[in-house]
């Protein structure tokens, strides 16, 4: 069957999507060809029956008690997420995470690219970052306007982020991955997500004895 | 009323609470003491609601219509997330990321604090990383039982990130927060948490037309 977009898809089942993506990848790395939702599930520390929901907003995806073809799941999987295409990232901060952020090899192949990294400290503008050549934060907006980026991350200390995220909004980004830890405010139809290694940690913290 | 802490409290509701955590040290840091729901939910893009339904499972935290006390508040969410404590955590890898990891500055106060560093490349091994001597990670096992170190983060390449966590669980570590663009097979009672930027990407590129 075809893939039905629906929009009214809750956030929260978008979000699971990249999770089976990166399973299913990794399955056909290993050369696997079908995958038993019930398998799926247990790789992921899920229930099966929340996979079949969540992938039943888009279609259907297998026949009964057949599995999933595991090639044409990530396929579709990749339409529905908008990356069957190569979005072009800027990345806003060129200090140690900046660093490990633009060598960072898991981005190529799965939707993102890293195509211009700016920073506002005299010592660091005009000097390479890698393939990079380290461009001034001042020019943010007029530059992704130039470049129609849509897409940034956020890797400045938590007092610059605000500012940070400002221009971003300014130069027309409609997507942003935070790694400052401090909650930014953005007007709708700008989309946060926040890395912050603390707040994984607090979530396993609770099992802890 | 107090806290009456409830095993059976939904893991998807455990993940939201560092979030409420985190916007209410900073309304404490911007030095307001009470926060109506309403007010909370719009900061986090949530609904009252879900707010008040997500605590409720911890007891009652604010009189109807009065708002929440956002100290108090904080104080009770840090003892359900058994961080009214400090946890010591190991760090595996001691690349940009490690660094990274390393000094990043949100650790202390909430909960954490980073006490030792290993890597497996004799280049690195008993060389210093800001305040730590980088340990060798073929010691890891016993150097986690020796130091009773329940947490871990993992920031070695994809390829070696099974192994490191095999060691850790070796070790006691009943936490795990893995940076490598890798899903990893831990036993039963050991959770894992991935920091990957690509799933946050991937979940807002969904939006993007």
């Amino acid at each position: 069957m075809g893939m039905l977009p629906d929009k009214a898809v809750p956030d929260i089942v978008i979000g699971r999507l990249p999770i089976y993506l990166r399973a299913l990848a990794h399955l056909e790395a290993e050369g696997q060809r079908i995958i038993a939702s019930k398998d799926l599930a247990k790789r992921l520390g899920m229930s099966s029956a929340q996979i079949r929901k969540d992938l039943s907003h888009f279609g259907e995806f297998g026949k009964q008690g057949m599995g999933y073809d595991v090639t044409y799941l990530r396929d579709q999987l990749r339409t529905v997420l908008n990356i069957d295409r190569r979005w072009d990232v800027a990345l806003v901060g060129a200090g140690d995470l900046g660093h490990a952020i633009a060598y960072y090899g898991g981005f190529e192949g799965r939707g993102f690219h890293i195509s211009c990294v700016f920073d506002n400290n005299p010592q660091k503008i005009g000097r390479r970052l890698g393939r990079f050549e380290i461009l001034d934060a001042i020019e943010l907006p007029a530059k992704l306007r130039e470049l129609d980026i849509r897409i940034a991350i956020v890797a400045v200390p938590a007092n610059a982020a605000q500012a940070v995220v400002d221009d971003l909004v300014t130069g027309g980004v409609k997507a942003i991955l935070n790694y400052a830890p401090i909650t930014v405010t953005v007007p709708a139809g700008v989309h946060v997500q926040y890395i912050d290694p603390v707040v994984h940690l607090q979530r396993m913290s609770y099992y802890l004895e």
